[in-house]
C-alpha cells in the first residue's frame, strides 16, 4: 500500500520550481540569420512565432537529432551540413535554404529568403521522405490532373461558369483563380513568380516577388525551385507537428468529400469511435509509434504512413513511408472503375485501347500494363495487414479483405451499368458524347454518370475498405447506386420521348 | 493564503516516485489459462494486449467489483462462480467460458477456446444487463430485417447489383457478403462454423474453425451459441471502456447516416455543443453518474441507457437499462410512419390490415394491438423526462415535448401526401406495385417515397427530439419533405405522358 | 542537468493536500436571495446547479471584476449598481432584474421571479456586448424573416405540409409550433405570457406563468421584456462559459447546414484541423485571448468576435466585437445573390426596384443605397485581415482574399443562370411565378433554382472564404451548380412538352 506522508509543500510551488529549472536549462542554439528575423517577426507575426516556438524545430539541432536511435530518429539523413547542424531550425534555416534554385528567392533585409519552402529544401534532412514523396501519386497530384484530357475536362464541369441563352445551356471557361480555389486548392497550384512589388513595412518601403498560384500549400504543388508538393499539406506550418499529422483531420483536408470520404467514413468506424473517445490518452509525438501503449486503434496515418513497432517486443510491425502506395493495393478512387494502382505515379502517359487517357477502359476492363500486378497486390496487402494484425487476428483480417474485394466487384458492376446507360443515351442521341467529339461531363445524364462511380461506387468502397458501414449504405452508398440507375434509366426514356429529338 | 515553500525537488522526481510506488502494489492476480494465452498473444497481437491491460477487467477481479454498494456496482450478479471470482477477467475468462454450448469451440493448445464471445458469455457477471438487452428491438436486428418481406425488399433493393439490357433495368441478386458489409454490418450477422482450416503459426501448425458471417459485432449478431448481439457493439473490445459507451461516437457507428442521424443532430444541438466544448473535463467512468458533477450536459448515453443520480442528493434520476426503449415512446425511425414503439422487440409477428408486416397501415393508422399503449408511452416520457428536469423546468420539458409531439404529426402527414402519390402512381400504370406483385422499392418514384419518411420525415423528428433544428431543415429536413413532394408529382406526370404507357 | 532527489512523499498526497488549501479560501458571497432559490433548486435541478457552480459568474463578484485592467476585463459597464456587486452573480441576481419590465414575472417563494433571462439583464453588466449586439444581424433574425414577405414566403415554403389530391399538389398552412421547431428555433420565437397555470412542486402547489414560443434560445428571439435575442444562444446556461462561446461547437448549432455551412468548411481547412489536433493544448479562457500563447490558430470566435492581442508585443490585434458584421464586408448566404452587408441590421425596408423586398433586384444588381458602401467594405476588410497577418504574410493575405471575390462573382453569375432559367419557365408558362401571383417557392423548378443560390453558390462561397476547399467542390459546391442548371435546363424542356400545358 502507499504511505501517505503529509507534507506542508502545495503542488503548485513545486511545478513552478519544477518549471523555473526546466527554464532554466540553456535554451537551445538560434543562428544569427534567424534571430535577425525573429527580430521584427515576432512581433510582426506572432500566431506564426508562437506555432514556431512550440516546434520541435525551434528546440532541438539537427546534430542532436542525429544521435537519436536508428528507430527514434526524425532525420532521415546521415548527415546534416556543418552550417545547419548546431542551430534549431528556424526562420533562416529553411527560407534561405538553396536559394540559388529559387525563382521566388528575393533580397530581403541582408538576406537572401524565399518564400515558398519546397519537399527539395526539407530533404537536406529528410531525404528519405522526401525521394519516397516523389513516387507517391500525390507529388503528381497537379500533373496528373491538368495533363490528362478527361482530366481536365472533368475540372472544366466543375469549374467553368453555367451560362443559359435561347432555352439552351453552355459553359463559359473557368478562370485560373476558380481552378485554384476549387480542384487545385488540393491537387496543388503552379506557384510562379509573376512580377515584384514595393511595400511599406515596418523597416520603410521593401521590394517583394508578387507570385502567381498563391497562396497554396496542395499536394502536388508546382513549386518556384522546379520541385513538387507541400510538406506543409499534412505537417501544418510553423509547428511542423507529427500529432497533426498523424491526427486524421489532417487527411480529412482533402479526404472527406463524397468523392473520397475516407474521414467520413473513418468517423463512423469502431477505429474512428475508440480514437474520438479515447485518443486524448493516447501520445501522437512518439517516434517509433509503439502500438498497444503510444496507441490502441489506429488513425489513418496508422495505417498507411507511419513507422509502428510492438510494445511488448518493440518488433517493427510497419516501416514508415511517405510513398502512401505501399500498403494500398487497390485505387479505388478518382476513376471510373476501381483497380490496382498505377505502376508510376505520374498517370498521363496511361492510355487504354480506344485511346482515352484511363487505366481501364470504359467497360471497366483494366490497363494491366500500367497497373501493378497480382505480386505487389499481395505484396501491398501483407504490408497493410500486418498492422490489422496487431489487434486483430488472421480469419478476421482475411474475412474484412474478402469483403472489400467482394465490394470492388459489385460497385464496379454498378459503375458497368450507369455505363451502359449512357452509352445508349450517346448511341440514340439522346445525349452527345465521345463520338460527337462533346465533353462527356456536361450533360444531366452524364453528371449522374459521375455521381454513379466518383461519389457512390467510391463511398461504398471506402465504407467496405474502413469498416464505416452506415456512410456506406445510406449516407453516399448502396442506396445512390440503385436508384441512380432508375433515375438515368427514367431521363432517357424522358428525353428520347421529346420531339424533335433535342439537342443540348 | 497558500504558503509557498521552495523545495529544491523537482516534480518529476516525485511522480517517478509516485509512480513507481503505484507499480509496486502488488498486481491483480492472473489467472494460469490466462497467462497462458498471454505468453504468445502478448506479442502477436499487441494492440489487443495493451488495449485489455487498460481495461478495468484487467485491473479488478469480480469479487473485488462484488463488494462495490449497490449503485457504485458494475457487475449486475450477486455471485460470480468461485472459479473466476478471484482473478482478473482475462482472455481465457471469457474465451473458454460456456464453452460447451459454442459451436465455434475448438482446441487450442491445450484449451477449448471460442472466438466469438457472446451476451450469454458476458451474462454470468452482467446478467441484468443481458436479460434487458434480449428485450430491446437492437437484439432482434438481424432477424427483425431478414425474417420482415418488405423489410428483406427494401434490403434488396440497396443491395443487390443494378443491370441494364435492352432498355430495361434489372437487379441481380445480392450475395451474401454484400449484405454483410452493408446492412448487417449494424444489425448484425449469422456467424457459423463452415469448416475448418490449418494455418501455420508462431506455434507451428494449427487447426482453426472457419467462420462465416465473420468478422461481425453488430447489434443484433446470431452467435454460434444460439444467443442474440455483442456487446462489443457498444462495448468495444478489449478495454470494454464505460466511457466510450457513453460518449456519441460509439452510437455514430449506427447511427448517423439519414436514415437515423441522431449524432448529426446531437452535433449541432446545445447539448451537443457542451459536450464538445467542455466534456473533456467530465467524467465518463464514475458509475453511478453524477449529473452536475460528473456532467453537466447529456451524450446519449445519459438520456437513453445510463444510472444517473443528482449530485447533490445522491438521488436517482434514471436507472440503468440496457432494453434502452425503456425511456422511449415512439419509434421515429426505420418505419414508414412514426408510431408508438412495438411491445415486443421481436417485430416479425406484428401483420397490418392489409396482410403486411408493418406497424402501420399504408396510410398510417397504428396496428396498435402490437404496440404499447399511451400509458405505457406516458411512463416511459415520464423516465425519459426526468432526466430533462434535471437540468431544465417543467415548462420547458412539456414545451419540448409538445413540439416533438407535433412534429410525429405532420412529418407522419407529409409522408401520407407522398404515399397517395405512390398509390396513384401504381393506380394509373405509371409504376408497378403490390398489385402487380413487384417490389414496391425498385422504381425512381418509389425511391423518392422512401426517401421521404427514410431520411426526410425521420431526420426532422430527430432534429425535433433532440432539439438539433439545424440538421432538420435544411440539412436532410423539412425543405426535402416538400421538395420530394413536387417531384415525385412531376415525375408522376412526366411518365403518364410517354407513349405506349412504359413498364419496367 | 535535472537533480533527482527521491523523496519519500507520494504525489498524491501533496495534491490532495493543495486542493484541501484551495479549498480552504474563503468562498466567494453569495446573496441571501440567490441563497433561497439554492435551498430548493441545488436538488431540483442537480445538472443546472453543477453548471452554474463552475461557471464565473458563481466565483467572482462584479467589484472583484471592475477591478480588472482595461484588456482583461469581462464587464464593459463602469459601475455595477451597489445591491449586485459584493455577491456572485448566481439565480435571483438575472432572474429578478428588471422585473418591472418582465410580462413574464411572477410571484415565486416571496420573490419576483421571471424565467426569461434577457439581453436587457446582462446588460447591466455588460452593456457594450447589448449595444453592439443590438446592431447585429442576428438580433433582428426574428423580424428580418417573418416581416418580410418574401422570407416569409421561403419559410411557408418549408414547414407547410403538403397535401395531393386529384393529381395536384398544395401546401396547408404550416402551424406555429412547426415554425418555432424549424427556422425560428435558430431565428428565435416571440416569447409571449399566454396564461398561468397552478402546479404541485415540493413546496406544495404554486402558480407559473404558461408562455408561448418557449422554450427558446434563438439569436433573435423577442422576449417578454420586449428586448431583442438570447444572450445563451452562444453563452450556454448556466455556465456560460466564455471557452464554449470561442469554440466552433457553438456557432456550429446554426451554421453547419447547406445553407450556410461554416462549420462544415471550418472542418476541412487547415484552420479547422489544426484546431482539432491541438486545441486541447490553448487556454480558451484568457481574456484578452493572446495570439501565439492561447492559441496557434483560429476559430471563429477569433475572426469575428474576440479581443486579441499579440503575445510578443500585447498589442490590439482586433476589438471585441458582439456586432459580428464589424469584420464582414461581404454577405455570402441567405439571399439570392451575394453582396455588400446591408447597412442597418433591420432589413425589413429594404425594397430593390421591382419592389420586392430583397437586397438585391432578381438579376443580382444590389440595391446600393440600403447596403454598406466600397469605402466601409474596405474598413471591415482591414479589421479582419488584421487578424490573419498575425500568422500570414501580406501576399498570402491578398491572395487569399482575390480569391475570395472571384468566388463572389462566379457564383452570383452561376445564381444568375439559374435565374434566367427560371424566369424562362415562367414566361412560357412552365411554371408559376411573380407574374401569375403565385409563390415563387413552391414549384420542383423554383425549388432547385433556390438550391442553386441557398445551398450550392452559398456553400461554395464559404469554402472559398475560409479555406475549405474540399467542401466547396463535390460536397455541397461547384459541382452542383453545373449540375443542377442542367437538370432546371431538361426539367423545362420536358415541362414544355406536356400536353396540354400542366397547371401545378
Amino acid at each position: 500500500m502507499k504511505k501517505h506522508i503529509t507534507l506542508s509543500v502545495p503542488f503548485f510551488s513545486i511545478l513552478f520550481l519544477t518549471m523555473t529549472l526546466v527554464e532554466a536549462q540553456p535554451k537551445a542554439p538560434v543562428s544569427d540569420a534567424t534571430q535577425a528575423c525573429l527580430s521584427c517577426h515576432a512581433t510582426a507575426t506572432p500566431g506564426l512565432m508562437g506555432d514556431w516556438e512550440r516546434s520541435r524545430h525551434a528546440k532541438v539541432t539537427p546534430e542532436e537529432a542525429l544521435k537519436k536511435g536508428k528507430l527514434e530518429r526524425r532525420v532521415s539523413t546521415d548527415k546534416v551540413p556543418g552550417v545547419l547542424s548546431k542551430t534549431v531550425v528556424g526562420c533562416a534555416e529553411c527560407h534561405t535554404l538553396n536559394s540559388e534554385k529559387h525563382k521566388d528567392a528575393f533580397e530581403h533585409n541582408g538576406y537572401k529568403v524565399h518564400t515558398v519552402v519546397t519537399p527539395a529544401d526539407c530533404a537536406v534532412c529528410h531525404p528519405t521522405e522526401d525521394q519516397q514523396y516523389a513516387k507517391n501519386l500525390m507529388s503528381h497530384a497537379y500533373g496528373n490532373l491538368t495533363h490528362n484530357a478527361v482530366y481536365a475536362d472533368l475540372m472544366n464541369s466543375v469549374n467553368a461558369t453555367p451560362s443559359f441563352d435561347k432555352g439552351k445551356t453552355s459553359l463559359l471557361p473557368s478562370n485560373p483563380e476558380t481552378d485554384r480555389d476549387s480542384c487545385l486548392y488540393c491537387h496543388g497550384t503552379e506557384v510562379k513568380v509573376a512580377g515584384v512589388t514595393k511595400r511599406n513595412t515596418g523597416m520603410g518601403e521593401m521590394e517583394f516577388p508578387v507570385l502567381s498560384g498563391w497562396p497554396n500549400q496542395g499536394v502536388g504543388r508546382i513549386n518556384p525551385d522546379g520541385s513538387k508538393g507541400s510538406c506543409a499539406a499534412c505537417h501544418a506550418r510553423h509547428q511542423f507537428s507529427i500529432e497533426v499529422a498523424r491526427k486524421p483531420y489532417t487527411c480529412s483536408q482533402c479526404h472527406k468529400g463524397p468523392d473520397v470520404p475516407a474521414f467520413g467514413v473513418y468517423e463512423v468506424s469502431k477505429h474512428g469511435n475508440i480514437y474520438s473517445s479515447l485518443g486524448k490518452e493516447w501520445d501522437f509525438n512518439a517516434v517509433p509509434w509503439k502500438i498497444g501503449k503510444d496507441l490502441t486503434a489506429p488513425t489513418c496515418a496508422t495505417c498507411h504512413v507511419s513507422l509502428t513497432v510492438s510494445a511488448e517486443s518493440g518488433e517493427v510491425i510497419a516501416e514508415r513511408t511517405h510513398q502512401m502506395g505501399d500498403r494500398i493495393a487497390w485505387r479505388i478512387m478518382g476513376l471510373i472503375y476501381a483497380h490496382p494502382h498505377p505502376g508510376s505515379p505520374d498517370t498521363t502517359s496511361i492510355k487504354n485501347k480506344a485511346g482515352l487517357p484511363l487505366p481501364t477502359e470504359l467497360t471497366g476492363e483494366p490497363v494491366s500494363s500500367q497497373l501493378i500486378d497480382a505480386k505487389e497486390q499481395e505484396k501491398r496487402n501483407a504490408a497493410l495487414q500486418n498492422v490489422c494484425l496487431s489487434c486483430h487476428s488472421e480469419p478476421w483480417v482475411k474475412g474484412h479483405f474478402a469483403r472489400f474485394e467482394n465490394t470492388i466487384k459489385t460497385t464496379n458492376a454498378a459503375t458497368l451499368t450507369a455505363t451502359k446507360i449512357l452509352l445508349d443515351a450517346w448511341q440514340k442521341g439522346a445525349a452527345q458524347g465521345l463520338a460527337q467529339k462533346d465533353s462527356v461531363f456536361n450533360e444531366a445524364i452524364e453528371k449522374k454518370w459521375v455521381e454513379q462511380w466518383l461519389f457512390y461506387a467510391n463511398s461504398t468502397r471506402y465504407a467496405s475498405a474502413m469498416s464505416g458501414a452506415d456512410y456506406g449504405v445510406f449516407a453516399h452508398g448502396r442506396w445512390y447506386l440503385n436508384k441512380n440507375i432508375q433515375e438515368m434509366a427514367d431521363w432517357l426514356e424522358f428525353k428520347l420521348q421529346q420531339k424533335p429529338a433535342t439537342k443540348k
